[in-house]
């Protein structure tokens, strides 16, 4: 027997048919395009909206919202000037290597590109979280992520310039941090506190990751200390929500209890 | 000095211009109204689209497209007729217990209603997961998550009928499934893990937890085992992105390696 609704815990698409039975139109067109997905396989290249609309039926304004929230959940991607079948996301681990290790471990090349390095003073709620005096020169160095030469997020750091200070000329930018900190300063990470949301993507973030505006996206808040518990950096991760998971392991403890 | 382009690591909105200059109208007037928000605080009530509209000197295409991102976000919630200004979202513990635990560690009182419970023959993916031989019985269990009355997320529960064999008389299915399984059957969690991602919820979804269409969510695959290593449950949790958020404690051990 198999589950009714596509409820399978394996679906593609946790599709169902809402109890009063109506079904919106756009959302009956992607239960038949995921179908037609499966089928083409990753790389696989769509078929014109023109076809589609034809083959299903349906106006090409409702096939077009169709396309759009697959493109939105990473099901479709846009390449050139067709849609073709996306693989699937990334699974980053939540833990503390840094982003450079975890895209490593997938297979894929990470990099970054630096978008500014700042200097500021300390204002008062991120003193508190760095154990810094309001005032304090802090670093605030914030660069797009890349995974095989695709820009796939963006990420703040907050870190005092007592803790850092040659960060402007000594750190290259494109490399990992928590690899510099550990060869060049000695500075090993004890553990962190993590948060994490989806939230919109903001004009200039879509911007600066190229993705289209209002891209649902993971934001992941870290307030990191280092191996005797003194706080040392605040970062803020956005990654695309088209293209990453994150996974992690509970064990017996309780993690955050 | 201040942070410029509000990109300050606790700004509310991670607002910021696009390096070109172009800020798009309803993203200059979702500033304007983010910072009305900080002004009218939690529960203050939003003046009428038209004096919106007309303060901030855009059209009401324009204002309702900014209200929509708010709205998507959880920092302003529709009551009654009105507008309000939304409080924080909820911060859940990734960890092994309970959903029933976390909401009330956060002072809310948790809550389920069932949608549906039933029995299937094992798909082949699910026998891989549960150690369980394609074809055995099955339960697979629905509830709407509640928080002080308030639907925010729907949780899918994969379960073999070998394990708990009388779910189906013998619990009360507004309670928790955790604390049925250790008091009446002596089954405690041993470990988990879990995969977080967002997507948009289906028209189903949607009605079931009463919220707008393609709402952004966090969506949690979990696969349990007990505490002798034996896989026990295959849960896909989904939360309202607007309403949630989920909290980590990563130690030194760098869990998820």
């Amino acid at each position: 027997m198999e589950f009714p609704y596509g409820q399978d815990p394996g679906a593609p698409v946790r599709s169902g048919i809402p109890e009063h039975g109506r079904i919106p139109k756009y959302y009956a067109a992607k239960v038949d395009l995921a179908a037609l997905l499966e089928e083409l396989g990753e790389g696989g290249v769509l078929p014109t909206e023109r076809e589609l609309a034809q083959r299903f039926e349906v106006s090409r304004e409702t096939l077009r919202q169709a396309l759009r929230e697959l493109i939105l959940e990473g099901r479709l991607r846009r390449a050139g000037r067709g849609t073709v079948v996306a693989g699937p996301k990334m699974a980053q681990p939540l833990s503390l290597a840094s982003y450079t290790e975890g895209v490593r471990d997938q297979g894929r090349e990470p990099g970054r590109h630096l978008v500014s390095l700042d200097r500021f003073r300390c204002p008062p709620a991120l003193a508190a979280d760095l154990g810094l005096a309001e005032g304090d020169a802090v670093w605030h160095m914030e660069r797009v992520l890349l995974a095989d030469d695709e820009r796939v997020g963006l990420e703040s750091t907050y870190v005092a310039v007592e803790r850092v200070p040659d960060l402007a000329t000594d750190f290259p930018p494109d490399s990992s941090f928590y690899a510099y900190l550990r060869r060049h300063l000695g500075i090993d990470f004890g553990d962190a506190d993590e948060r994490l949301e989806t939230v919109l993507a903001t004009p200039r973030e879509a911007l600066l990751i190229g993705t289209p505006g209002a891209l649902p996206m993971l934001l992941i808040h870290r307030l990191s200390r280092d191996t005797a518990g003194r706080p040392l950096e605040r970062v803020r991760s956005l990654y695309r929500g088209d293209r990453f998971s994150f996974t992690t392991h509970l064990g017996g403890g309780g993690a955050g209890g």
